[in-house]
């Protein structure tokens, strides 16, 4: 059965025809909601007639960032598309022929994706924590989405670790997100240089702070940089909490960890891992959790939002 | 149809007959677990016995510490019953003429009692928080239990607000139970008596710091006591962004505040309602989410262990 998998990103908007947990066709288009939700919906449906030329689809599953009420399909709160109260489904089935369509979270959607068809497979409870500008929390539990009441999703990067830490988005402060997503690696690699002019970091980044991100002090480490190794012990640290409170309450076979900081793999999920291991409750003597980096890349959000419809 | 709760604890085990959500016969006995499990088995038999003379009930439902794999019936960790790996289930199924046991973790009895016959009569999402000698977090999903993968339930007060913070019995720093438990705000009412040797505190325990416990600031408060209302700041500040943690992840309706706090009602409730309403991802435009008390007390542990057969 052919599936049609939408994934709204603040940038980019990805399209792709899915059967089997494969992605058989794909395309994608700028997201650009700032020209008006009218314009973005007229844009989509022009990709996906495009796409879908010829081809039979079954549904439309979408993943979206932000708060969503699944069950309504309304995307309920999405600061970074000037969303409130919006009837994402509803809108999208009117363009698409009244196709069914599907809405979630767009954390959700990619765990959905990897845990069904990669690095997940073969696991029925698994979470997928997101670290990218910000931390998204994806959580699959015996098999199924876990979306909390009224599938309002999980806000899983709010989650405080620090009480009076740093100021997040959402206006706590302290929260996971402050302290594990790519964006405060960049914050704390930047404080360093700063701090640190004779840093090796400054070569790397040729002098150019705009050329700092989650990865820098990764480069860092294979030159052998002080600061650079203290930098990640401190970031592997506030990860391991955050991932460990999740670990004590959902008790998962596996973490996958994803978004821009995945492709540092096992530097950062060995490191991880063994933290995880000290730190969760019961420690050793609890089942295993395997931490995973994904391995289907982008296509796991376009293939976990057509699962959403399987 | 009649069925049998029993509620487990550190100091004294309860048993009562329940049927509808309610108690119609009920004991109890000490616990007493370091004279040996096989002693215990011994006299919690007696005790059954006894009560449901000439009484027939369906199956048995056990509320107990720790970490439980309740598909299995097993207790695989509970450090204040000496219990490791312990086929609880099966051994009191022995001994109780081979009825059908069924065990979870006290925490979530006492929150399914609750919700299903309780302050939570009428929601389906609830997470019930018992603020005692530690903190336990119990969580109802779409009216069931949610005891994570294999049933092993949530260690919510095991989750880290304060990396690097006050120490927890669970071997890690910072636990949500470090600052929220009756034993946290003990902790600190001791220490800033002990600063404050002026406090009226002093006082209302007349002079023994034996009597101090989780109540004594809220007994300082009616009196006008600042240090008190100091105190109650702070652990009210706590426990709110612990709580704003898991209604982040899970959503619910409600949050019922258990264990011996729950006697301080709505100088308690009233607080941490505000700060949650505040904290909580999407603030006021967000689904409402009410802070009560319990008002089973006791029993709910013995009802909601009784349901769990129901």
């Amino acid at each position: 059965m052919k599936l049609l998998g939408i994934d709204i990103g603040g940038t980019n908007t990805k399209i792709g025809i899915v059967e089997d947990g494969k992605i058989l066709k794909k395309t994608a288009l700028k997201t650009n909601m700032i020209q008006g939700y009218d314009n973005f919906l007229d844009r989509l449906t022009k990709e996906v007639d495009t796409l879908t030329k010829g081809i039979d689809y079954a549904g439309v599953g979408v993943g979206c960032p932000g708060i969503i009420d699944t069950k309504n399909g309304v995307v309920a709160y999405a600061n970074n598309l000037y969303f409130k109260n919006v009837p994402l489904a509803s809108d999208i089935s009117k363009r698409l022929h009244g196709k069914k369509v599907s809405i979630s979270n767009d954390a959700n959607t990619q765990a959905l994706g990897e845990v069904k068809y990669g690095a997940g497979k073969g696991f029925s409870d698994v979470i997928m924590i997101t670290l990218g500008t910000g931390v998204g929390a994806g959580i699959v539990v015996d098999g199924k989405l876990f979306e909390g009441y009224k599938g309002m999703g999980c806000e899983g990067g709010h989650t405080v670790i620090v009480v009076d830490g740093e100021p997040c988005s959402c206006g706590r402060n302290g929260c996971f997100e402050a302290y594990s997503s790519a964006s405060a690696l960049k914050r704390d690699t930047l404080k360093e240089m700063i701090n640190d002019r004779q840093s090796l970091l400054w070569d790397i980044v040729k002098n150019d702070l705009n050329e700092v991100d989650g990865g820098t002090i990764f480069r860092g480490m294979e030159k052998g940089d002080k600061t650079s190794e203290k930098l990640f012990r401190n970031y592997v640290k506030y990860l391991s909490e955050g991932i460990t409170n999740f670990v004590n309450v959902f008790r998962p076979q596996a973490v996958i960890l994803g978004g821009g900081m995945a492709k540092e793999g096992d530097t950062l999920t060995n490191a991880v891992q063994e933290q995880v291991d000290e730190k969760r409750y019961g420690g050793k003597d609890s089942l295993p959790c395997k931490i995973f980096t994904p391995i289907l890349g982008n296509d796991a959000a376009i293939i976990g939002a057509a699962e959403l419809n399987n």
